[in-house]
């Protein structure tokens, strides 16, 4: 496995294996690597002759208030992790490397941004597109993976690639979940104990509203309620951020739940904000 | 000459050229072509082994305000001008492909959109960088090509290739001119006769305000104003849009010319919204 912290390296590495007829498959992260990623890592290497992975901890999709600095990096693990899954190439470029002084480009998809977490972090989904496009021109794979947890931002990143002609396929896996159903996340480190304990609401509560839309519930506002007594029995010490019934493609709120839909929900334990998800289609 | 109305198709072409090792050269037009774009033909024409030109109205970079609807549209004149200069592929998508409905992202650098043609077209440069990002992936040329003519326009591409890493090198030609010196542009065809005569008055006082930087004069409000006074004698039937000396590279007002600065004028004659700029520097 090759470590590289220069873009023209890392592009002369993918450009060498296009040539030779390999393809690529590509997975951004912010490093702090558990599950999630690994079962992203595990099917590109099912699906490509070439593996990489990108960590770096993006600060433009973070914002002052926001956790950055606290963000766990754990750079040896993820390393490690990533040679014994067989990824071919990391690409660990420094905050100077990827912004330098007079940087000044944003990619944005205003519409999918602003509703669910762009309400509460309305800079987030910009900063996120704007590296996604530039690790997409640094590392141009045949196809990049994407966790199913970070659903509005699999939709962003899905309309952003088809608007603007990227060539890559985008691949969004499972989430993948802790036994009690907790969807994995480099934030659950933050929990306490106790909070650890109440987290795996959140999945019920999706779980629960899932079912009463399933089972005929078409009013959005009697689900929510009752994913919401079911979250403040459950998850007493968490301060809902949201939960919201969507139109899985629009990311707007649907006052009648006609499935398909998507449920989403974030909450905050202390500093820890969790996000979880679940789509509702008919069986 | 081969002309491609679809991405795929296009794609290929330029994927294939790629393949075999050539270099490849693209300059992006709206149509209406004149011998400032033939210039940038020729030169991609001595730089790379296949020269790719695009064709497309662009839409977005219009306000509803603006002549999206009388911009010259001459194909037959583009296909042949193109073919007679050894041209080996035209682009020329439909708005419908190049936006499918739901379109919803954008590609903008709003620090340096704010000012000069920002002003008056605060939605500009959002519509050029989102077009550019799309055909820049459309045609993955080594070499892409623009004119002075345009310099924010320029600017703004060159800073959102770096600021994306873009993997092509952006090539500014001069501009052209008439010989009484008016700037090339598809919209001097708009000109009424008198208005034609009155035109090269821009050029005149971009001149005139860069000699008077170069011989010493440091106050912009006086290289303006003089320029302005020219402007008024020259030109009586146009209205100023803007008279501005800005940095070359933030594109900020200087209140003091120290050179290299960039003398900038933007003038309406009736429907015709006429620019050009000049460099001042150290001779």
């Amino acid at each position: 496995m090759k470590i590289f912290d220069t873009v023209d390296a890392m592009r002369q590495v993918v450009a060498e294996a296009r040539q030779a007829g390999k393809t690529v498959g590509f997975m951004p992260t912010l490093g702090g690597m558990h599950a999630g990623h690994f079962s992203l890592i595990e099917a590109a290497r099912a699906e490509c002759d070439v593996v990489v992975v990108s960590i770096f901890l993006n600060p433009t999709q973070f914002a002052p208030t926001e956790d950055l600095a606290a963000y766990p990096s754990t750079p040896e693990a993820d390393h490690a992790a990533c040679e014994a899954r067989g990824v071919d190439a990391i690409f660990t470029p420094s905050v100077e490397i990827m912004y330098p002084e007079g940087a000044a480009t944003e990619a944005l998809v205003p519409a999918l941004a602003k509703n669910l977490c762009g309400t509460n972090r309305p800079t987030h989904f910009a900063g996120v597109c704007t590296i996604v496009s530039k690790l997409f021109n640094i590392v141009p794979a045949h196809k990049a993976y994407f966790g199913a947890k970070d659903y509005q931002q699999a939709a962003i990143i899905r309309r952003m690639v088809m608007d603007l002609n990227v060539d890559i396929e985008i691949v969004v896996c499972p989430t993948v979940r802790e036994v009690d159903g907790l969807a994995m996340s480099s934030r659950n480190a933050y929990l306490s104990a106790a909070e650890r304990q109440q987290a795996p609401t959140l999945y019920r509560a999706l779980q629960q509203g899932r079912e009463m839309i399933l089972a005929g519930e078409r009013d959005s506002a009697v689900v929510l309620s009752a994913m919401r007594n079911l979250l403040a029995d459950g998850a007493p010490d968490g301060d809902i951020d949201y939960i919201q019934i969507v139109d899985p493609d629009t990311l707007d709120d649907v006052a009648t739940c006609d499935p398909p839909v998507q449920v989403a929900v974030a909450v905050r334990f202390g500093g820890a904000r969790l996000i979880d998800n679940i789509r509702a289609d008919e069986l």
